[in-house]
């Protein structure tokens, strides 16, 4: 007997009908001896549309009201799931944030969950009963409604996996499994069996959405075993598990691409202490996140160029943050591109092999794409090329690497 | 200063732009220096959208789950309430059941109200603000939400207001007051300024359905005085009070009407002890509400014929109910008849004056209208006429008491 933790994403349950097709799937999970709790997301297009009555009535909004609006969404579902599960002979019923409780702080509309009271939820599952917990909301120390942010289902399906001590979180989506690469842009990507924490963390920041960063952070705490696969087709995922539980290590695990970038450079930069802390301070302070920064080297000593990346709907504000202290900043111009995209090569395996960067840039080279910026970490390369470039070097990588299938 | 508690029904907040409206009603109370709370229902058309959500499921239900999925409708307009507030610069925020608490029975889907812990609503009142109360909704002693029933809100109004020792309850609807009789049929018909609780009561059971009869039960309990008015116009409605805050009673208060009515026959019953009991115990215990009853006196001593009503929507399993039974209560022939209508002449003021039961009946002959079954109480005379001559009643009843604008 294994205790499993499942969540299903927005499009699992985007109808009754989905909501039964999932039904069918605990069923089957249940009837095989495990034990198991759900965490359930609001149905497709419903968070939307209560996060759509929240912006008609201000831009503005209490972040306590929306949350008590827009976590409706995963209640209905809920008991929706529980109905359904009844229907069928399977002992369930729905829990809310409160009721079980998921303790969060008080961050509304982006809270984090501090404690899972899991004792009444154990005593439910080791009695045959199938808890299946509205995902997305917790209750905070004043005893209000909490979200946990936009795919905070993932967080809670984590978390309570964790706190319930589950052999598995199993988070099931629209697709079925991480990937070598996009397969929309590569014919020939390849499903990962396995992945590692650090690596899904990566492929999370650079644009491959297929879990929210902060589950992938929190399973990563607790050592929490998480799967990813799909409800819509049978046939097992993605697990995203510890280093040491993947005896063969790939130099490099995939190929993910982010075109939500945009650069800014700044010519003629005074080359003197203080400079970037001037700049970055103020963008700092307006939430604005800055991704990859290059400066070089100044030639006499005098004025660099630097050069940085930010969202690309945070660039509007940037520019204007920077231009208004024109004068103190004391930059020549200040030009700034949308047409970028970033593309990185994410790997374990490579902190032990030098050379994968130099394939990388290599590769680029052949097929005669610049590239504009680089950062690095201990797993991962970045380049920031021009965006129309984004496919021919998605798939010159993925091939560079020998990551397709056999 | 005055503590009024104000309800919002699903017309009322119907849409953004109606909450705004709804928003200004509210701030209107506040500025003029009254202490102010609101209970609000689920905007138009939510609760059937949930409701339709469950019944696809599945049309025997867990009521539990059932009210997990249905009481979101009034969280969301609770919380977009406290944020158009909010925006308006009241202070302002919302509560869902669980959270004041509203305790009630563990009765889902048609809970009762057992107490309302009033102490933390009455010192955010104290201190200024306004707070915006989820109607319809409680919590269990299961520590599972609850719901009241269609048109629970009302209940809650009434409840919170006795609880919080609210001077009124202002229930805000779509009609602006109880009427001598519906504006619709009666050009004439005049806007009452007081109503007893008692009549408003018998209204409600007939038909016109301004406040839940509940709603009514618990204000005429708590001698909670009510005022039922609208929220598209401005102007009092009617207060609904004691009898003693009613200095001029009038003979008759108004005229109700309501064709939601079946009336069933049973040719030649045996006219012996225990054949009543041996009819209505079975649609007792099928939870058919039996409404008027009549039974000729037998000429013979043998065999008589008992009518009895029943609502529309209950008349075809009355009828299986009864014809599975038909050898043993031994009657002749079954005869129903769906185009019926039961029409009442209500009044506190008919206690102590005779003649009122006299007039209908003359009235109705001298239009050549037949009473097919009569039923009194102390303060209500209702008949049975064919449907097709309600208009014509209500119109001649409503003349012969001289109810019309002066």
């Amino acid at each position: 007997m294994k205790r499993i933790v499942q969540k299903f994403g927005g499009t699992s349950v985007a109808s009754v009908d989905r909501i039964r097709a999932v039904g069918k799937r605990i069923k089957a999970e249940v009837d095989s001896g495990n034990e198991v709790a759900v965490t359930v997301s609001a149905m497709a297009g419903e968070t939307n549309r209560l996060v759509g009555y929240v912006d008609e009535v201000s831009s503005l909004y209490d972040a306590c009201e929306y949350d008590v609006v827009v976590s409706t969404g995963e209640q209905v579902t809920s008991g929706l799931l529980a109905l359904v599960l009844q229907q069928m002979g399977v002992n369930a019923r729905s829990w809310l944030g409160w009721q079980v409780a998921i303790s969060t702080d008080d961050a509304y509309g982006k809270a984090r969950i501090m404690k899972i009271n899991a004792e009444l939820l154990d005593d439910r599952m080791k009695s045959g009963q199938v808890p299946v917990i509205a995902g997305f909301q917790g209750i905070s120390p004043d005893n209000r409604v909490t979200t946990l942010g936009r795919g905070g289902t993932d967080t809670s399906a984590v978390a309570l996996a964790a706190a319930l001590g589950a052999d598995r979180c199993d988070i099931y989506t629209d697709v079925d499994g991480v990937y070598t690469a996009d397969p929309r842009i590569v014919s020939d990507a390849r499903k990962l069996e396995k992945i590692t924490y650090e690596e899904m963390l990566e492929m999370a920041s650079v644009g491959t959405k297929v879990l929210q960063t902060r589950a992938v952070e929190m399973a990563m705490k607790h050592s929490q075993k998480v799967q990813v696969l799909s409800s819509f087709s049978d046939g097992s995922g993605t697990l995203v598990v510890d280093e040491d539980e993947i005896v063969e290590k790939e130099l490099v695990s995939g190929i993910a691409y982010s075109s939500d970038e945009a650069k800014v450079t700044l010519v003629k930069v005074l080359d003197k202490p203080g400079v970037a802390a001037a700049i970055f301070g103020p963008l700092a302070e307006a939430n604005i996140n800055v991704d990859m920064i290059v400066q070089n080297v100044s030639e006499d000593g005098k004025a660099t160029d630097l050069t940085f990346t930010v969202a690309q709907n945070d660039l509007e504000r940037t520019v204007a943050k920077i231009e208004e202290r024109h004068q103190d900043l004391g930059y020549g111009t200040l030009v700034h591109d949308s047409k970028v995209a970033k593309i990185s090569v994410i790997g374990v395996g490579m902190r032990s092999h030098a050379g994968v960067a130099q394939t990388m840039f290599q590769t680029l080279a052949e097929k005669g794409i610049n590239i504009q910026v680089i950062s690095t970490s201990e797993i991962k390369v970045s380049v920031l090329i021009e965006e129309q470039y984004t496919e021919l070097a998605v798939r010159a990588l993925h091939s560079a690497y020998a990551l397709g299938t056999l």
